[in-house]
């Protein structure tokens, strides 16, 4: 008796061990996968971002040099690449929240796994998600530093536009407000 | 550009989909077999109980009528199974630990499996983790029957050793005594 009660306490340990690496495993390729989109999606949102960052940058170069319906064109293309930038944040944002659910799985089972024995998987698992932190981390970097330079192109327009706001009120014509693009 | 920018968010979410549902399924085995193993050890542990509760009703019936020999063999077969009644308990908490780590981890797959779109995915996970805690819950009833028992024969044995200490002191003969050592 005391022979086969041993076997049977292998046999559920060795099967929870085995299912927790299981577990272990396909949290892995949920946060490989999650992790890819997320780096994906925040590289498609810096990239709207730069777009957005161009054009506006355009407009204020071409402020003064173009009739209204050609201003009225360029806002246009402004306004659907601000809306670019917002469906890029959105997907972001979705992707991030099943990227954090599945480091928060993966720590679980990466936790579950080294209880059961299962020391291998655990080490594979924290590796992976040190991995995706720091993968993560560089891309948003790179989306940190275009929302900062979006935010500095906007602060020169507000500036630009109220220098020439004022330029008009002090009787510039029309011939020389063009000067200001040379600002 | 935003056909292929389409497919490649489906792409995305329909590996990270996947990938949930994996996940899900494997953190389902895991609950079943952690599941298995809480039950099994839950019943060997109420199993070990009976057993002592048995043998201390065994020596209560024969108080009095043994050699000292006699109760000392018995009382070495209480002891040994009062080791085991521990060992058992010991692994009980060591499989709990296991199911609890795996109920977390299936609470957790379900709910990104909700996220992700994996419907179908999240109800089995939710359906399996109601089965297994009924499970568990039923076998614990069990278990909690059977320390409930054990502690009524346990004051039971205090009553009726004091009966029979003061049975002894109001004229019992020498032999007697040799039983109030295991007091």
């Amino acid at each position: 008796v005391p022979f086969i009660q041993q076997v049977e306490n292998l046999s559920h340990e060795s099967l929870i061990r085995r299912a927790s690496s299981m577990v272990t495993d396909s949290a892995n390729t949920y946060l490989s996968q999650t992790t890819q989109a997320l780096v994906d999606s925040i590289t498609q949102y810096a990239k709207a971002l730069h777009t957005l960052i161009a054009l506006q940058r355009r407009y204020l170069a071409s402020l003064g040099k173009l009739s209204t319906a050609e201003e009225d064109a360029i806002w246009q293309v402004i306004i659907g690449q601000r809306v670019e930038v917002g469906d890029r944040l959105d997907e972001c944002n979705r992707f991030e929240s099943n990227w954090i659910n599945a480091i928060n799985l993966c720590e679980m089972a990466a936790e579950a796994a080294y209880n059961t024995g299962a020391e291998h998987a655990s080490v594979t698992a924290k590796t992976n998600l040190q991995v995706a932190k720091v993968q993560v981390e560089e891309v948003r970097q790179i989306s940190v530093d275009a929302e900062r330079k979006l935010a500095e192109t906007q602060a020169e327009e507000i500036q630009r536009m109220a220098e020439y706001a004022s330029f008009i009120e002090s009787g510039g014509d029309d011939v020389h407000e063009a000067y200001l693009r040379e600002d």
